[in-house]
């Protein structure tokens, strides 16, 4: 996206990449068929848990006002609309902790003053949102998310990082919560339940549940690589772990019946849709004209705030759900999306509900979710191919021309429209060039080192299933919520505390900013561990001592940035200190870092210095060999250390192996660290040499 | 050992055999140093927790005639006697279940009987010992314990993981107590601890402390293979991780203080040895002759059914505790223990305290932890070796010169009596090859792949430091623990549960019949990893179907030899039940399973189908490089996949390579089973294929 300010030329400019796509987006939602369900139930809890949540503590500050049902009610709304109008349908929407705060301070404004009050509360938040919505007008139409390219990995990723944190801390702060008196006294809460000795076991009562909703989730993530279970029970809970989970803990939590009063544990607590006091928003509309001029206009001002905040929220969120690792196929669409915003906010600031907005970490939750999908639905088919050919005694080429035309098959027709996959050649390249190694080329496929189910997850790239309907069905389903709040109230509030910390721990991982921080704990006789696994290319290319460096400048922002969260009303404004990072990193860092260094940490698309790609080292037909052994070395190093199941970094994972040739100074500084270090030398070059001598075969072959 | 039954060679030969090596068993002990405080603390605690809580429960059924501080002097006496005395010095002994239950029996005998009574109780036990010593002379003398090469695994392994499940049990039964009113109403029991809302608090705290300390000492168990932390740190966490995560979680049951009444969590009881109660055992062989004539008579029947339990428990116990694959150097020595066994039943009958004998899991646990520290040993020695040659850019050769010399150094004076161990001569081959296969033969070692940190580790077979002084200090260590109880009473009883249950799963690695079971629960799709990993020959040489009917009937039988303990009285006599799995494994089984199978899956020392070994392939100079290709292969097997500082099995690690050869055909029978099984063949075939290839060019470089 160049760097425009032409007016509308963004928003067109996004139309006109969507639009393309648009049909497309929908017809290979339906493809994927039942299996959508995977990613759309995740996402669809991982949206409303948390808006359920903010919406009891928005009902505790507004007095009832807002609650639990207009919070669900603006993320059901406004994710259909974004769903079907939207630009980049990977973005997820929903009522996020900012609005929740601004809202809060609105009210506390608005109730003291007499010719306001809690009666025109929502009327004047209604005149909030249309000024609001103007603003993001007018910086959608004047194009201000072009500068999002000066938005890079650091601010993201820092930012990333600070919501988990405030996720984090929420769970921590309601497991404590627990121990105590709640706040809110609400009708019917049982007295007894309050008595000091039931406060302690039903604060222990939470520990139990939450912490065993947090191990159960996180493993059953993981379900897919367990040794024990059949493979499609493997993949259920791998798909459906998470509702399980809060299934299981949610049925633990009625184990202890007898003599335990009601109210222990305690439940999610929100108004049905159909009682009395939800009715007040639809005549906010009415009431809008009610409101004194000078609010109107004094509204301006929280409105520039919570503007600034969704520019930032939405399109960063966007950023994150459209990184680089996805290769996504489809064109981004900051302006229209902002734009967009706009008539959602106004929306809800007519019905008298919070607006939603882009929300972290839900939308790359759903971009990864939806990679993981692509992954599993390319996996069946190629290797069912491949199972065919072997079956037929097909030679290598065979089976690699049965699994090419498998996978040419599962590719959306836009696909021709870019350069075709890497994933492709690389698989050619290094089946055959694994088989060469072992002097078999010829014979038939299954007396070949080629285990189908292991090596097809090694070799296949990461491409995400880029539709439309996983956010349309979350959306729907996040509506059902609404009508379904009976049983919503059933699940314990230690369990959403519990998913609090699922959730902020699964956003944690592919975020470089944190494998940094983990990579500077690591003890450097460990190190090659690092180099094993899979990794991205800094840790090879960068001197131990930068990195570290850059690190800790980050977390020291990062930090700055927690702590102005805790201060009431600045609260609000953190977003304008990550803007701030901005020129710090386009004027301020290169002052301290190396431009490559830089490149390598931080890449900037402002910045000349072209990252080393596989690509560059493929497309030169000079370098056949080298690109040979770079995949092939790949593949030693991935059968050697991959996961399955797991999201596989493009850009790291290509110039990994090209970075190696001119890594061994790199290390020379590395191993200066430390005597035992220098095991990360050894341990990486056994790849090397192998393909090196697989190469001069592949030579004499020739 | 042969099988005699001349009356007293058996403990002429084992008192031959151990006393050769005796002065050695103390000077290699102190060799040791300050590590030897590892293994000891870590056996401390598997001792003296149970033994505790085994007091406890002592207590409560004789009305608290018998009490923790007699179980732990009974324990701490015989420990300090037998690892002086003893023959088997990684024997460990203790007041264990059965003994628990056989007293709770007698007391509940002489209690009713008016004659007898309570007074009397300990003074009749005083005969009851005395009978039973009696018929352990006798057992001892005519070579009884002879016939313990019938002991297979078939026989040790059941009962190993039988008493895991009762110390499972003891663990979900103690955390459900944790909920209830606790049996035994004791003085100061504080009554609001019993309201239910306490009960129901307590209960949920007893959860979170127990799975606390369950999840975490795991864990701990495992840190010297973590990626975080000084490598000091993580030896300290490894070695010293029990103990402190008891401290810690003891600790933890301190932080909630307000408003929580005394009693809340339970913590451990015993009186102090100081306490008035205490002192009656010591008057006990006084009142032996007040004893009615015809109930010293009548002692004799429980003896006899005693003198049967510790017959078994002592000599299984040493035997799982002396394995194969913990290639022992020093003989046995079941006679001589079964003898001093008897004396030491006596002592304790006289001063009325319950006898202690050999216990499981501890004893294993014990040879294990002194694996361990071995393998640290031998390796600090040889890495150090080995990195000072590489510094002086020594070749290859010369490395090994010098790692030899290293290993030379560590072995004891005993060693050159019993054939040199493998390990070195596959040191030699599988390094030196391992660079030859990269064609650096002559160039200095840093730039061969040899990780020193790593490929020693793979390179080191188990030996175990065999010395006295570990059971000794863990025996004074009880002593301590005696007049300590003051402090032992800080520790919760849920923390304890947790314990039991740690030491359950604990027991299981390394016990065949364990990971059969795990083996038959493996997805097929998944038996590649099974092989990957480091794991039994019969997994490769026997088939499926064999080792899944094989493991069905061990399992069978051990429900049943469970379901046995639940009765009262004829609990007692599960051993009976196990003793008869030496006919049924000699004369039943033979009938449903082919020898060769049966000797893989429990080799018997009386069937004379010799197993296929590493060592036979070795000896005829003929198949050298085949030999060369196995310890290669083995190397390339492990670098993938052996984790730290884990027992290796020696027996298995020599065969598999060997049987490999041979196994393609069980491989059919084995990817006959499903489609996808077929990957474990195309899994193992990559090292083969690699060595045959290397293989050729050693021939080329001849």
């Amino acid at each position: 996206m160049e760097e425009t300010f032409v007016p509308l030329r963004g928003i067109k400019n996004d139309l006109k990449g969507r639009l393309v796509c648009y049909k497309q987006d929908w017809t290979s939602g339906f493809q994927a068929g039942i299996r959508i369900l995977a990613p759309t139930t995740y996402i669809f809890f991982a949206s409303a848990i948390p808006v359920i949540s903010f919406g009891e503590q928005l009902e505790r500050n507004t007095d009832g006002t807002l609650t639990a049902v207009q919070t669900l009610a603006s993320t059901a709304l406004c994710g259909i609309i974004h769903s079907v109008l939207g630009g980049q349908p990977l973005l997820i929407l929903g009522v996020a902790e900012p609005t929740v705060l601004m809202y809060t301070f609105l009210y506390d404004f608005a109730k003291d003053r007499k010719d306001l009050g809690h009666k025109l509360f929502l009327p004047w938040t209604g005149w909030v949102c249309v000024w609001t919505a103007t603003l993001l007008f007018l910086l959608a139409i004047v194009g201000a998310c072009s500068i999002i390219n000066r938005f890079t990995r650091l601010a993201g990723e820092l930012f990333g990082l600070l919501i988990a944190m405030l996720f984090m801390q929420q769970a921590i702060r309601g497991l404590v919560e627990e121990f105590g008196v709640p706040q809110s006294q609400r009708e019917g809460t049982n007295q007894i339940a309050l008595q000091s000795s039931w406060l302690f076991g039903n604060g222990m009562f939470a520990l139990v549940l939450s912490f065993g909703l947090l191990f159960t989730a996180l493993r059953s993530r993981k379900a897919r690589s367990w040794r024990y279970g059949a493979g499609w029970m493997r993949g259920f809970v791998a798909d459906y772990g998470v509702p399980l989970m809060i299934l299981l803990w949610t049925a633990v939590s009625y184990i202890p019946t007898n003599k335990v009063p009601r109210g222990i544990p305690r439940r999610l607590f929100s108004p049905n849709p159909w009682s009395p006091g939800a009715y007040v928003n639809w005549t906010v509309i009415k009431e809008m004209l009610n409101v004194p001029l000078i609010y109107i206009i004094g509204a301006f001002i929280p409105a520039t705030m919570i503007a600034v905040l969704y520019y930032f929220d939405h399109s960063v969120a966007s950023q994150l759900a459209q990184q680089k690792e996805f290769n996504l196929r489809k064109p981004s669409s900051y302006h229209y999306d902002l734009l967009l915003l706009g008539f959602l906010t106004i929306l809800c600031g007519l019905i008298g509900i919070p607006p939603s907005n882009g929300v972290i970490p839900q939308s790359p939750m759903h971009t990864k979710s939806l990679a993981t999908l692509k992954h599993q639905l390319l996996r069946n088919k190629i290797v069912s191919a491949a199972r065919k050919s072997m079956q037929k005694n097909m030679n290598l080429s065979q089976l690699y021309q049965s699994m090419q035309e498998a996978y040419g098959e599962m590719q959306t027709p836009l696909a021709h429209q870019i350069p075709p996959p890497l994933g492709l050649k690389e698989m050619k390249e290094s089946t055959i060039q694994l088989a060469q190694s072992h002097g078999y080329i010829d014979c038939p496929v299954d007396e070949i080192v080629f285990d189908v189910d292991k090596d097809v997850d090694d070799l296949l790239p990461v491409e995400v299933k880029e539709q439309r309907l996983s956010n349309l069905l979350q959306a729907l389903m996040v509506t059902v919520c609404v009508a379904a709040m009976p049983l919503l109230k059933k699940i314990p509030t230690s369990v959403l505390w519990g998913y609090f910390a699922f959730m902020a721990i699964e956003s944690l991982p592919g975020n470089q900013f944190w494998e940094r921080i983990l990579y500077l704990f690591t003890a450097p006789s460990r190190r090659y561990k690092v180099l094993e696994k899979h990794h991205a290319t800094f840790i090879e290319t960068v001197p131990f001592k930068t990195v570290a460096l850059f690190t800790l400048f980050q977390t020291a922002y990062l930090l700055l940035c927690f702590g102005l969260t805790w201060i009431p009303i600045a609260g609000v404004l953190f977003p304008m200190l990550i803007m701030l990072l901005i020129p710090v990193r386009q004027y301020f860092l290169p002052k301290f870092f190396k431009g490559a260094h830089l490149q390598e940490l931080d890449a900037a698309a402002y910045e000349e210095v072209p990252a080393i790609s596989f690509n560059l080292s493929f497309e030169d037909s000079g370098s056949r060999t080298t690109a040979v052994n770079i995949s092939s070395g790949e593949i030693l190093d991935e059968i050697i250390t991959r996961s399955h199941g797991e999201i596989l970094n493009q850009k790291s994972r290509n110039s990994t192996p090209t970075s190696c040739e001119d890594t061994i100074p790199t290390y020379g500084t590395i191993s200066k660290d430390s005597m035992s270090s220098s095991n990360s030398i050894e341990r990486v070059k056994p790849p090397r040499i192998n393909h090196d001598r697989e190469g001069d075969q592949v030579q004499e072959k020739y």
